[in-house]
């Protein structure tokens, strides 16, 4: 049997935050062809610069990660949320208006967001990261829809409780408001980095083209 | 690379109908041990016997069909309204409550419902149909939250718009009613069945390990 | 100023449970003639003979009510499951096929069905009463969808937390079981019935006429 | 019977914009003492010099607009993404930040955020538009979630279809794009704005007090 993703050309962005270690090391053992990419993709002709270099890309990973505060709404400066605004929104931005031509031209492609749950259900603590976690669903349902009629699959997950080294690294699972949080999962644990990243294998390989600007959550039962 | 269902006991019900040619076929490709059961689950004590007779079940797939009239709600019977909960809540819950007990045992087990994504929209003249399947959503919602401490994993797609013998025959498909209907799919066209069982699969094989209760829409877009 | 219901005919069902009470208080003061009805709608006619009796209706309020075991869904029997069907599912849908042609022909109308949020989040022990809920929402949906040219209004609350003698009377109030499930509602307390019928009342009232087939959760939070 | 809004400090921004108009007619007419602004957002410390000369603001109508260009994704300029976000976002926070500690203060409040459906439903075209009313709902969620426990309401609408002077002009509504959208609507029809501001009024008033964080689609249906 064939391997999974066997001779797709796949980006991955922030390749060392987030899903990014796990999806690399996932994908590559099912065939791909990664390019592992870790500029800051903030900078100016970033993102473009990261698509032209690339050639052909059969599937954009659009891993992008930001750290927030975890302040009260009141605390949250007007900095936080310009930086999750920059970091995961603008980028987001300019990959998919860089990729999609060729996407279009060939009738072929996939774009996988990597989303937070924290857009799904409302957080505590999370203002500003929230919104622009939000930003890219909303912005992956229009594009979805739009590209949908040229066979090209924009879709996004909503994850949460995920052993990453961003969001969930070990000296947090060691707090007690880790503790306190994962009680209200009905998983009762995390995931592994591997487990979300096979399902981030579905929406990057063959058997998901009838998905089209869809937000899936994934988070232990935690938004059911 | 081993079969991705290599070893796994499955009752497909409605073997049939729906989705259960496709489901049944994939399955076994990639090899499940697949019970094709055609019996009608809405005799007394045909689900029971079904799980008893089956011994081990690692998977069930609650494939559950029946035709509604496509009428106009104030001309839906009471008949219709009857007939769609006997065929597709109550084996749900018979075979759920049969079937779970020995997945709970052994902290091991996915039901995957396969639902319609009429349940999800709006959809005129279909309001008994429309009814019963989303009892069906709601069901599994609650039962996946309950049994997620197990490691059980209930879920079930909400789907339209996929090429089945029960509601996309090749004679709808000739009909104006479904030429109007498709271009309101962002897809522009439908799902094969076996593009529909591959999510399926997912679903019942060993990657869905953190999905409980959830609700997966499979539409080509018409439902985002 | 006009009081906000002056003039409206107003059916209640099961006036004496769940939300009824409330319902039939406040309807009156705001100026409905309110036809508070209590007989049992499980009998045969039962929905057609009231709508009958009582000619002109302009808004129906679908407060249906039945109480669930609490069991966990293997304990749940089939008996519980027919129940909340017989009492939520079919006495709606008889009401709805009454009073839509006399709305329809008039092209003025609401109907208000009184639903849980129980159908909305998956809630352990609930399976039974869940799923005849869920029905109600997609039936809503669905029909509030096919009536929606006639300028009839069809939507559903899904409500929690709300205090009512049929699930939230005082003395489970007292529970331990409660004190622990209102921690996790972002309100903090439960809603007075009042409260509650006062978004019911806007659903019922002229200032709804834009929406059709919407499911409103009324939780304090708790879905969100 | 007294007014519906007596006595309430309400500040409406961008009023001559959206649902501006429309919000402080009937707000005015239904008691409110209305603060109509008109200020330029995005200037520096806009937002907090507003709030601050307001002094005590019972409620806050974050009604908030810009204009798209309604381009394919490909062609839609960072210029555009970062004007939705300038005025969309940006704006929302720095007020919502700016009013809080009052509301938290005297434990009662409301923030009503005028959004859009375009948020709720995969719209080609509105790529950017889309992604800043997205960060809106999910930054309401989180905030509404957040300060629930001080009794300080937190919502928004996803309205679509409504007559307003930005986004449904009578100019617009001659154009055969728009005699095309409207068909897709259950309602057939644009809402009036008035109708629209009704249910704002709602959200605003006193009787939304169990209401947090949570999205309202209003639309005609178009969402269901």
């Amino acid at each position: 049997m064939s391997k999974r993703l066997e001779g797709r050309r796949v980006i991955v962005t922030d390749a060392d935050d987030f899903m990014g270690p796990d999806v690399v090391t996932l994908f590559q053992e099912e065939g791909a062809e990664v390019i592992a990419d870790r500029r800051d993709l903030t900078a100016p002709s970033a993102a473009e610069n990261l698509i032209k270099e690339a050639g052909r890309v059969d599937v954009l990973v659009a891993n992008l990660a930001a750290t927030f505060s975890g302040e009260l709404v009141q605390q949250i400066e007007d900095a936080e949320l310009d930086l999750m605004y920059d970091r995961l929104v603008r980028p987001l931005h300019k990959l998919t208006r860089a990729v999609l031509p060729q996407m279009v031209e060939r009738r072929a492609g996939k774009i996988v967001v990597v989303g937070s749950a924290v857009a799904l259900k409302g957080t505590p603590r999370r203002a500003a990261y929230a919104a622009a976690r939000g930003a890219q669903h909303a912005y992956v349902r229009t594009v979805g829809a739009e590209v949908a009629a040229f066979g090209v699959n924009v879709n996004a997950t909503g994850q949460s409780f995920v052993e990453n080294p961003t969001y969930f690294p070990p000296e947090y699972q060691a707090t007690d408001e880790f503790r306190t949080r994962i009680k209200q999962v009905p998983a009762g644990r995390l995931s592994t980095g591997r487990e979300a990243a096979q399902f981030l294998m579905f929406l990057a390989g063959p058997e998901s083209g009838f998905f089209f600007g869809q937000i899936f959550a994934y988070s232990g039962g935690w938004t059911v």
